[in-house]
Parts: C-alpha cells; sequence; structure tokens
C-alpha cells in the first residue's frame, strides 16, 4: 500500500531537540537559527533526511517554518495548519503563529537586538526569502549569517541517510518529445534573455526537461537532483551516481554530463569564473546559487524557471495519456462508489476502511504507481478540516445522516490524477442539500466558463464563489491548482485563485474545486481536472475562446443535490456530464457497478 | 451649454509645428523632445494653455504621447483612439503607433543613438515614466535631458494664457467633513509613515482636502494648484491669487498658507534643504518635484497619493448628496427618453440634437453645474466607438431600426453622474436583442454581486463578461471606474477591470458599465453607477458580504430584451429595479412622462 495510517509525529520532541539545538548554536557564536520545512528543491515533499522541522517540532505539515533564538522560539504555519500544529507541536516550546498575520520577519523584527547573529542554511532559504530576511537584520541592526552546514544534520541522532530512489527513463511515447528536443528549446529561451546558462533546482523541471522519472519523496516520482543547463552544449546533471542503473545511465549520458551532488557548486564557481550570466529563479533556487555565482564575478539573470511554462503546457501525447489514466481511474473510482453505497449506510466503515477500498482499487488497474498524495478521507467534522490526514488516532467512524468527503488521487505513467466526491451516507438535510448545489454551482461555473486568450486563473476564481458568495458563504483556499503528468499533483505556474495571475493556455490541466467547510460539522468539495482548451467555435461568436474540457468521470452524488437551485443551463451541464460518464465507462464495468452507474447518472 | 460639437482640430498643423519645434531644439542642442498630453497635474482635462500635443499634431483625444527626433517622429495612443488619431493628425509627420504593442520605450530604444540628447520636460512626466525613460536613455548610450522650460512653449505662437477659474467653497453639509478635519486625518497618515510632509499635485486631491472647488478645466470642478502638507501645522496652497475672491480667500487663508505658484519650488527647496522625508506619489508627482527634493538633501518617501482612498469612500453626506442627485437627474433623464421615443422613430433626429436635448432637460433642474464629459451620442456605428465624441462633421441621423447609444452625465454640487442607455429605434432585429441582453447579464451579474471584504475590482470584472465570452463575444474596456463627489467623473484608485487590484470599501462609487461594439453596425452598453455597500445580512450566511446599491434611476429598454435569455434570478432583478425606478421618479414627473415611464417599467 501507498499510504500509512501511523501517527507520525512525536509530540514532546520540542524541548530537548531546541535545547540540543541551543547548544550548537552557541557553539558557533549563533544567536538564532531557522528552520523551515524546505529542503534545496522547495517541493511540496522532502525525504526523511531532510525533514529537520519535523524533527524539531514534530510538525509534519507541508509547509512552514520554525526560527529559534536563544530564550525564544515559534513555528510559524498558514491557514491549513492552524488546528494541526496545536496537536502536533509542544506549544510551551514553540508556540504557532500565523505565516500572513504574524509571518516570522515581524515576529524577528520585534525580537533582534542589535550585533545579534542570525543564522540560516543557505541552501534551504531561497533568493528571494533571503532578501526579506536581509532587510529585518539590516533594520534591527543584526547580522544575517549564511551557513554552508546545518547545525540541525549536527545533533540529530539517527538522522536518515539522502534517499537513493532509482531513476527510470520517461518513455518518449508517453512524453510527446525527445529529451534533446526539449533541451535545445530551453537552450532557445536561454539566449533570448542573453543568459549563458540557467540554473534548474526543482526536480519536475528537471524530470521534464531530461525524461526521466524518480522515486526519492513520497507520491511523486522526483529525481532529487540538480541541472546546470549552458545556452548551448550539454547540460550537467547532479545527482548520486547510485540512483542510476548501467541502462539508465547509459540513455542519460548521452544526454548529459552526469556529475556527483558534491561538484555541483564546483560547476557554479566555475561559470562565476567564467563572468557567466546565469539564469535563475529567485523563487525556487537557493542563497547558495546566487552566492556561488556571483562570489567569482558571474550576473544573475533572474526570471521564473523557462521550464515551468513549457512542463505545463501538456502536448498531444501528455493529453492522451492524460485521458487514459483519467478513464482508467474512473473505472476504480466508480467501483469504489459502488461499494462504498453499499457498505457505508450500515454504519461501521471508517476512514482507514475507505481510504484502504480505495487503494485496493486502484491497486487492481495493475498499473498504479503511487498515489498522488495521501487521501483525504473526512468523515463529519474531519471534512472540514481541508487538508485532513486520517490517521489510526484521529480515524472515525463515518457518520450515517453527514456527507462523507473523500480527495484522492492516483500516480499512473501516463497521467496524474486527482478527484474529490461528497458523497451522501443516509438521508441528507435541506440545509446539507444546499450547501452541495451551491459548490456544485460554483463548480459548473469553471467548468462551463469561455474565455479568451490572456485570462488569468484569478478572473476566473470568482465564477466558482458568487452563488456561495451570495449565501454569505465562501471557503478558505484557491479553486484550482495546476497537475502534472505523472509528476506533481500541484504545479505551477497556472492556478485558479485570487494569486493566479498567470494567463491559462490550451494543453494545460488544472483542478476545479471549490468547496465549503462548516467546522465541526461536515465538508463540501467537488473536484475535477479540467483540460484547457481551444473550444469549439461559438455560433455567432466573433472571437476565439479557450475553454475546459473535463477530464475526470465519476458522478456527482444526485442525492444532494437541490434541483431547484440549478439554473437550466446548470441542469443540462449535470445531465449531459452524467450521461458522458455513464458512456465512457459502461463498456469497462462489471454488471453490479454497471447498474449503479445507471442509477447515479439518471437524468433529474 | 456646456458641451460645443465643433471641430477642434487641424488636422495639417503637424508638418508646420514639427518644423518649428525642430528648430527650436537645435538652439538648445537637444536631438529630441516628448510631447505628452499631460499637465503637471495628470488629470483627464487640460486646459488649453497645456494642449501641447494637440497644437504640435492636433490630435484631441485624452491621452497619448509624441517624440520628436531630429528625422523621425511619432504619435503613441491607446486603443481607443486608433481610428480617431488617423482623422486628426497627419499620418506622415506623425505615425500613429499604438502604446501598448509598440510604447515610446521600445519606439525609441530602436531609434535613439550614443551620444544624443533627448529632452523632457521635469514637470509633465512622473517620476516613474522617468525612471522607464532614464532606462532606455542609459540602454542607447544616450542622455535624458530635464528641461525647467518647454520647447514647445517657445515656438506656440498665440498660447493661451493658463485659466484663472474661480474657486468656490464647498460647503461641509456636502462634503460631510470639516477640511481642518481631513487635513488632521492626512497628517496621521504621514507620521505613520514617518514622513514629515506630502506633496499634492492632483487637483482633486486638493480640492477634496480643503473642500474647494474650481473652474479650470472642463466637466470638472478642479482647481489647479499644488500642496505641501507637513505633518503637523498649516498646509501651503500653491494657486494664482486671481482665482480667489475676498471671502473664498478668508477661509481657505484660516486652513493654509496661501502662495502663488512661483514658491512650489521654493518651498520643495526648502523642504530638501531641511532633510526632511516627503512623501510623493511616483504615478503622479512629476519628475521636477522629485528633482527640487533630493538635489538640495530631502528623501523620497514614495508611496500612494494619501488622499487618494479617502477621497473615495464616501461619507454619509456625500451619499445623501449623491442619491439626491442621482434622482434630480433620473427625473431629466426620464423627460429626455419621453421625449426621445417620440422624435427619434420619425427619422429625422440627429447625434447633436439628442445630446442638445439631453442637456435642455439636464438645465431645466435649474442647479446643473457642468456636464460631467461631452456627450456620447453614437448612432449606429457611431455607437459602436467606445469615446466617440459628436461634431458637426460626424454628427448622423439616428437611423430607424438600430440601437442608438447615449452615454452621458451631470455635475451637480451635491454629486456627480454618468449613465449609458441603449435605445431601441424603431424595430430590432433578434440579434440586436441577443447582444442587448448579453451585455444586460453582465450588468446584472455586478449589479447583483455580493463578495468578502478584500474583493478587488479584478475579481469582480469577469461577471460582467462571462456571459459575452460564452457567445464568443467580449469589449475591450473596463467594466467600470470609481467616480467622484461633484469632481473627477473618473477616480481611483477603485476600479472594475483586469488592472483593479484595490479592494473594494463601502462608500465607494463605481460604474457599471459592459458592453457590445459590432464594429460598424451599432454600439450597446448599459451603464448604472453602484454605491459599494455592507449587504444585508443573508438567511443562512455566516460571513457578512459587500455588494451593491444601484445610485442611477433608468428604465432598461425591454424592446431590447429577450427575456428567454434571462434566468429567474435576472429577470427578478430586472423587475424589481424597474419598480424601484418607477416608485422612485413618480412622484417628480408630469403626466406624459409618466405615462411613458409606467409603459417602461412595466414587468415583464
Amino acid at each position: 500500500m501507498f499510504q500509512t495510517f501511523d501517527d507520525l509525529n512525536d509530540p514532546f520532541c520540542g524541548a530537548p531537540h531546541a535545547a540540543l539545538l541551543r547548544a550548537e548554536l552557541k557553539r558557533h557564536s549563533l544567536d538564532g537559527f531557522l528552520v523551515p520545512r524546505a529542503d534545496a528543491h522547495q517541493g511540496e515533499y522532502v525525504p526523511p533526511s531532510d525533514c529537520r522541522l519535523q524533527w524539531l517540532t514534530g510538525f509534519t505539515g507541508s509547509a512552514g517554518m520554525a526560527a529559534v533564538l536563544g530564550d525564544d522560539a515559534a513555528i510559524f504555519v498558514d491557514g491549513r495548519y492552524t488546528i494541526q500544529v496545536r496537536e502536533q507541536v509542544d506549544m510551551q516550546t514553540f508556540p504557532a503563529q500565523h505565516l500572513i498575520t504574524e509571518p516570522a520577519t515581524d515576529w524577528l523584527a520585534k525580537r533582534l537586538k542589535p550585533g545579534q547573529r542570525l543564522g540560516y542554511d543557505t541552501m534551504l532559504h531561497t533568493v528571494r526569502e533571503v532578501r526579506r530576511l536581509q532587510a529585518v537584520c539590516d533594520k534591527a541592526g543584526a547580522e544575517l549569517v549564511g551557513l554552508d552546514s546545518n547545525p540541525v544534520d549536527a545533533v540529530w541522532e539517527g538522522r536518515p541517510d539522502a534517499p537513493l530512489g532509482a531513476v527510470s527513463l520517461h518513455s518518449e511515447a508517453l512524453a510527446g518529445r525527445s529529451a534533446a528536443d526539449k533541451i535545445a528549446d530551453i537552450q532557445t529561451a536561454l539566449t533570448g534573455k542573453e543568459a549563458d546558462a540557467c540554473v534548474l533546482t526543482q526536480p519536475d523541471s528537471i524530470a521534464w526537461l531530461l525524461n526521466i522519472r524518480g522515486s526519492d519523496v513520497s507520491h511523486t516520482p522526483l529525481p532529487l537532483s540538480f541541472v546546470v543547463l549552458p545556452s548551448s552544449g550539454k547540460p550537467s546533471l547532479f545527482i548520486d551516481g547510485r540512483k542510476l542503473s548501467n541502462s539508465v545511465r547509459d540513455v542519460l549520458h548521452s544526454l548529459a554530463d552526469l556529475e556527483e551532488p558534491d561538484a555541483f557548486k564546483v560547476k557554479l564557481d566555475g561559470l562565476g569564473k567564467a563572468k557567466a550570466r546565469v539564469m535563475i529563479d529567485p523563487a525556487s533556487a537557493g542563497q547558495a546559487i546566487a552566492d556561488a555565482i556571483e562570489a567569482r564575478g558571474g550576473t544573475l539573470v533572474e526570471a521564473a524557471d523557462p521550464v515551468l511554462l513549457p512542463k505545463a503546457i501538456k502536448n498531444a501525447a501528455e493529453i492522451k495519456g492524460a485521458k487514459a489514466a483519467h478513464l482508467r481511474d474512473a473505472v476504480a473510482f466508480a467501483r469504489f462508489l459502488c461499494w462504498f453505497d453499499d457498505a457505508a449506510p450500515k454504519g461501521d466503515l471508517d476512514e482507514i476502511g475507505a481510504a484502504e477500498k480505495l487503494e485496493e482499487f486502484r491497486l487492481a488497474t495493475g498499473v498504479l504507481k503511487d498515489l498522488s498524495f495521501d487521501t483525504i478521507s473526512g468523515a463529519g467534522p474531519n471534512g472540514a478540516i481541508c487538508h485532513y490526514r486520517v490517521s489510526r488516532k484521529s480515524n472515525l467512524t463515518i457518520p450515517v445522516g453527514r456527507p462523507f468527503l473523500i480527495d484522492s488521487g492516483a500516480q499512473y505513467e501516463d497521467g496524474t490524477t486527482d478527484i474529490t466526491r461528497t458523497i451522501a451516507v443516509g438521508s441528507q438535510s435541506a440545509e446539507m442539500k444546499r450547501h452541495f448545489t451551491l459548490v456544485l454551482k460554483g463548480h459548473i461555473g469553471i467548468s462551463t466558463a469561455r474565455f479568451p486568450k490572456g485570462t488569468s486563473g484569478a478572473q476566473l476564481d470568482t465564477l466558482a464563489r458568487i452563488d456561495l458568495w451570495k449565501a454569505g458563504l465562501d471557503f478558505d483556499h484557491g479553486t484550482g491548482h495546476g497537475v502534472g503528468s505523472y509528476l506533481s499533483v500541484h504545479e505551477g505556474p497556472q492556478r485558479i485563485a485570487k494569486t493566479g495571475t498567470v494567463a491559462l493556455q490550451p494543453g494545460m490541466i488544472l483542478s476545479n474545486e471549490p468547496g465549503y467547510y462548516p467546522a465541526g460539522e461536515y465538508g463540501i468539495r467537488l473536484e475535477n481536472l479540467e483540460l484547457v482548451t481551444d473550444a469549439m467555435p461559438i455560433d455567432g461568436g466573433e472571437r476565439s475562446m479557450l475553454g475546459f474540457e473535463t477530464l475526470t468521470l465519476a458522478p456527482f452524488d444526485l442525492r444532494l443535490v437541490d434541483r431547484t437551485l440549478l439554473t437550466d443551463a446548470e441542469l443540462s451541464w449535470l445531465n449531459d456530464y452524467h450521461r458522458r460518464v455513464r458512456e465512457e465507462l459502461s463498456p469497462h464495468l462489471e454488471a453490479r457497478t454497471l447498474t449503479w452507474l445507471n442509477e447515479a447518472t439518471m437524468p433529474i
């Protein structure tokens, strides 16, 4: 199984580990140190060897940072984790602060004294972050001290080794383009920006560029590594050689110079000495990289990682793969829904049981590579916790008479899926149906949108919310995130959210997942993945419009729909979608599930 | 009358005036010079003495710039003026460029040669603009030369004198707050930003702060002037004393030190010498102001004009005034609509006739101070020109069988109005009705929106477009602009547009004016002004939402509505709005207009 339900954290580690760290800081004459959740690749998952924040505080969330001063400390988390942090972390040692209302920079500004030395690991903080930290220290008269080695590692007993996950090749049939072709395209982009080289630090960019996949972290097939790509000639890939089989090495060797991770800084020094103009992304590159280039006389060209946009815009082969993956996943998901409708109303099914069964159905496809994230299986009040992860301790029996929320996804070699459904268990109140239907209206608002070239996700986000807003309701997360091709289930730069300023382009895949979460009661979220397309020409239209093609194929629970709240157009969309789901899935279903599906997709 | 229909421009002036200017440049050893449309106050209207761009090229639009080099020149205008510029300007001498696709900076970058000297008038270009120009000159190895006097003025024969429009007091009853109170508030804001003083260059900011109005430019009661406001003590108002009557002077004198415009730079020098921290808005302050402060050792604090936001958020008295002004204006407008319905179908009414008659009805209120802009009276194809101004030459007879567009507004002492209606003349095609109804759906989408605190106009803009987008249509202007209180009909910082990043707050007034413009055929625009309010609590809602209260009271032409395209909710809104219009206007109307109104607002 790809998911465990163990309690991962030790809430009593805070005080002793803070003491160990403070002693180490003293040895280096440091008055403080920052411990972010990130590793040098700034991804969503980090390997156990880099879970320094968890070692120090017990916190297992996917974003956050601790600050440790001589006699004060804090942990900073965002709105998703305000409840979780209190359960996982010793609040005496690490009082929790909200990243937005009291960011670390404000907290430090109030506490740093003139002459104090604040340390940070130069590989773990991005160029952009370090600028903010530097401004705080300058104002306080304190010194920001970049460190080449991490004091946490010095005192972390039993720190795991860095992962050595095997690298595999991602076939050109699935990738749709050769690595050589992609490299040439990025090199053209570098030349356009008058850069002599660029540094890639995000492993999904590297995986895409070289048509490889890895297995260093959970749920995402990433090869933790770095690349230096010159504007002409071979790129250098810095990766532990033990991750490469002979056959993979042979193929990679023809594309890139293969070097050990130790050689990365030597390479950067060399670029500096050669006075090269080197492109880095200040939002993801560690400060150490900028320092190495500039120290020897190189020039930084700051720009977004040049792979981000080409990777986000899927080509025909990737789209074909995504459709195949979604059909396969939909068959497994329909079987799960059919099974659930039988099992849940008995009243003894629990969250873990549901998540395990769904994984079983996916495993039965025979080609499941991984889940794309830990399944969010949220019964009753747990459904209202947007990023809930069920553990043995939190596991609830799914109550009859409330909606049940399940958000899950799979990694197949041909595509990454992500789907959320909210399912009626027993009879549901009129209020629950009203809430469900308002969320559904928002989902349909996005799915049916047409929009001109240049429209950003921020412009569309309102369509998912306006009916909730009119009811005095809202949800506190973005409406949609980008999704990779057998890569990260959360990928940029596109998103449907207030902050999504990037224009949507045909070939991008985004989630469409509005929700509503009455705290302590239940959660509602309805999520499909949508492919941005050149929409069909419109009768009487004079401008070409983009639109969405829905990839995900699963019924919305009609027992939770209040038909009177839908407009005629919304009702047509729902019935059309259900007809499509029925038609596409039926050939692949056994009699029992088919009977269930026919019922679940009946026109209303 | 407050509007003329004369042809304002001379399309043959380009070549001779460019020659005069080039000779003058030679005398100053300059290789080029920039002639923006703006004056030192960066407002929408400039007095005749500052219409340098018009003198040089003939162009009368409200935004643009000419660049003159030794053997090359161009005029840069935005999308609103691409047709107009070709009619008004000698394209041989000043080829037209699109501000967005080939901005002046790109044009200059291609042409400037190392060592060349490019001149600009330091009062007419903002700090932000000069930064862009400086970057271009630096890259080209050219010198950007700031000038204290304008070479155009030296060769402009018969240049009008600067205006001496009388200043009047804006009563505290209408303003809702004393000037002293406003000054104290802005001073608190300055202290919060650690600024010793701020410089105000926008006359509507000055008018709001000191509760005065002026008469220096068309359609907006602005007193062209500057203010230096220290963080404590009296502000200094730099204004030509001849604009002040004795009684106005007496009141103003108690609030501010009154100084002649010549003393402005002396004051700035003084702030510099005193090493003061001086707040300026780099988006509106001329470079000369920054130069004067910095040259003597002062420090710039760059921030948005601190008056912008308090001015945009209308207080109870201003809201009461706006409602009175809108009711008064609506009565005049209803009389116009009634008259028009009788006159236009005869087939001999023209655009000027319609505009004149509307002005007559407004004049008959007895309290009309001015129009808030030149009426856009657009018959047939002229309706498709978004910023059309009718002249004797362009004047069309209003054709029967097409929609007629009229966009107009009034300045009353208690408020500024702005309304657009599109009116059926004779029978209309199904296609016209479909277009009208799609625009109406967008209008209703904005008007009925509810949204949480913090929502920007950019987030709402999509609601005005989504139904057009689904039909493959769109419009190329923002959905709404801010509106002042007996001040500019276009005021920031709020707007409903892709670029409207400022959060909407209760008390702000915005237009809601989606449109659709089939080129060469007709124009459709439907505009009401909306007041942002704390919307009524919503049953079952858990978050407080903001909303809009419509200020404008006039029927939408039901003869152009295709009822089958409206949802039940849209239909209810339309009928409710019409009932409100009928109820509020009826007590003020004579029998004939009342009969017409009852018919025009019948439920459908």
